[in-house]
């Protein structure tokens, strides 16, 4: 049971936001703006950094919705999101994907901890100042994202089914706060 | 230096959202409604909220100016902003607020960590679920700038002088996009 009163059945950040759709429409702002607006990097490469970060944050919720989207946009390539969540070392993305990852993963702890070789490292793999900073904010967003959405114990459904078809949803919908429960 | 171009002598959180306006737009949405917006906290408390994560994330621009703006939001209670950053546990503040700081210093280490028994706690001090709710989002969201601030490694002046500049403003006009410089 969350922490606060939300609308039963309703799982994850869409239960708080219903909660305080004021502060909810930013974050829905900033979800849709960041994951699906202009950007050099494509919706199915944000997603998976978004996945990424949340798996290392432990936030079952997100981890499980974005992969699914992740997921849904690389179509025939799906098989990759598992790989990067499995080993990212190993799995079979592109020398600048993992460094951008890499660095995403060193902003999920803190970011202090991205240093100017990892900076350096990227750029040697072609990384643009955009996609660094997209990265570097996709990765501190869901540094909030999932602290919003476990620190209030939000529902968590357990079945993979349900995130499927949520992950379909935001990859073809995107992202809109969701209307109030009748 | 940062590590991307941005614009030079802008500090912070500033010269970010001026490199990319779209996704600063929903930021400062964010902090004003969040921050500034209807709540059962006040400003100061909510912007020492936002001191106490920032500072125990060892973000010292965020720390800084958000100190700044709860000491000139307090008045003449300022020194309870030093107090509660420099230990939590002895600063004189009631035991509601100390109870929602405890909440929020989990929400800055992992969403998960706040317990029933945490939540219990609160609650006995008479905490409301607005309180909670507006006590984790803020927390959340300090993670976030935190680390989009550190992890691009956005200039942090030193001058404590600026930050007691900043502070003010931030106390009497809170947050707008800034314009981009000319």
């Amino acid at each position: 049971m969350a922490h606060i009163q939300v609308p039963e059945g309703v799982p994850g950040i869409r239960s708080l936001v219903l909660f305080r759709p004021e502060t909810g429409q930013s974050l829905y702002d900033l979800a849709q703006v960041l994951l699906r607006g202009e950007s050099p990097l494509t919706a199915a490469e944000r997603e998976l950094i978004a996945a990424y970060v949340s798996s290392r944050n432990d936030c079952h919720f997100c981890m499980s919705s974005h992969a699914a989207a992740a997921r849904s946009l690389y179509g025939d390539r799906r098989q990759l999101v598992d790989d990067v969540l499995t080993d990212l070392q190993q799995a079979p993305v592109s020398n600048k994907l993992r460094s951008l990852l890499q660095i995403a993963g060193k902003v999920q702890i803190l970011g202090k901890l991205v240093t100017e070789e990892d900076v350096a490292e990227a750029r040697a793999q072609g990384v643009t100042d955009r996609e660094l900073h997209d990265t570097v904010l996709i990765a501190a967003a869901f540094s909030m994202f999932n602290r919003y959405v476990d620190g209030l114990a939000s529902w968590t459904p357990t079945d993979p089914a349900v995130y499927d078809e949520m992950g379909k949803r935001m990859a073809e919908k995107g992202y809109s706060l969701p209307q109030p429960v009748k």
